[in-house]
């Protein structure tokens, strides 16, 4: 925390979810989910999955093997996998970026507030719905499950992408739409900013101690002045 | 309201809503919504979507055409309508019914306790997954969109099935997984019990007044004592 206000930096630096938060994608993973669990015997209402979506896949797969009262095998977890990354690619087509992402992000950069993104999801899934940003994204930091050994609800994928802009965690804003990611940026000692955009009530992440609530980046950069970022330099 | 004791009847009626309370199709008609609107050039964010399904079909285009800045034209909603049917109908092979629907219905029927389903969707969407019930439907009430000249939250579905089991809207328990039915059954004098399993938050349900919340139609049945019904006839 800082001690002094010499210690507080002009601006914050942002740390985005990407699947609920930049990009509409979480149902179209929830359905992946179903199916995928679905065909390896596993029958499990939809909103229980929804509900784990933003989580690392084995912990989703943990959480919802234990809710349908059936043993852990490493085989059936990998399968299950395997199917729902299949599936969610056939649903690529009918994904958007949320409302004001582009927005958000090039008012950002106009500003010169440094930003990153960090997901849970694997490489594979995360490349083609980044590529809806539009940006050449060797310029972007984005951290995904695969280079940290824990991802969401742990702080790892969050720590990760603060170090990579080198700041501390108390300096940065982390923009989510799931529990997960409120729970994974107060164990990494940041500030968690939630967005309703994938499907999580307003009251769910106020109890997980979301900072701000926004309905989705567009409604985030129309009060972004709330999370003391100065659109003009003489304010 | 009952005046005295002797007006309080022994059992409570049931009114179940049907997508996502006793069968699981919410997520799938969110999503053949979300294909029909991109169709009909009505780009909204998914979570938008599943916050309005429960609403009549006329009421839930008209609220995502204002949230879209759209205006409102009969054969745009018409042609949307359509495709949403064309692709829920679709979908109906992933739809199961809901975790212990089976087993709370013959619960309810073998202590005589006697039970309705009041649906905003139209006969076609409601009759294959009615079917999931495995059960004679002659036998069993259903009040459906096309029966009454408002859908939810207007009171009309709920009165006309309370009206069809010839008890006082006081002395009817109605089961649903939206606001929009918790509103309804306010509207109609009854009480609302929420289930989470339409994928609301339990914060959302009870700030529409649900006199309860539970997880599902199995975990309802488990505390079904706290509604007033005695599953014994000595208790």
């Amino acid at each position: 925390m800082p001690r002094s206000i010499s210690d507080v930096p002009d601006d914050p630096v942002f740390v985005f979810d990407l699947d609920g938060t930049l990009v509409d994608s979480v149902y179209q993973h929830v359905m992946a989910w179903q199916r995928a669990l679905d065909e390896v015997g596993i029958g499990l209402a939809v909103w229980r999955i929804h509900r784990r979506i933003g989580m690392s896949g084995g912990l989703l797969m943990q959480a919802v093997l234990r809710e349908a009262g059936r043993g852990l095998s490493k085989d059936l977890i990998d399968e299950a996998k395997s199917l729902h990354g299949r599936y969610y690619a056939e649903s690529l087509p009918s994904i958007r970026l949320l409302p004001g992402t582009t927005e958000l992000l090039q008012a950002l950069d106009k500003l010169e507030i440094r930003w990153a993104i960090a997901t849970s999801g694997q490489p594979e899934d995360a490349q083609p719905v980044l590529q809806l940003l539009g940006r050449d994204l060797d310029s972007v930091v984005v951290i995904d499950g695969a280079q940290v050994p824990f991802a969401k609800p742990d702080p790892h994928l969050f720590l990760a992408a603060i170090s990579r802009l080198d700041v501390d965690p108390h300096d940065a804003l982390i923009v989510g739409d799931s529990v997960w990611d409120m729970l994974a940026a107060r164990r990494a000692g940041a500030l968690g900013v939630g967005v309703l955009s994938g499907g999580y009530s307003q009251a769910e992440l106020e109890a997980t101690q979301a900072f701000r609530v926004y309905n989705d980046p567009q409604d985030l950069l129309d009060h972004i002045d709330e999370l003391g970022v100065r659109i003009s330099p003489q304010s």
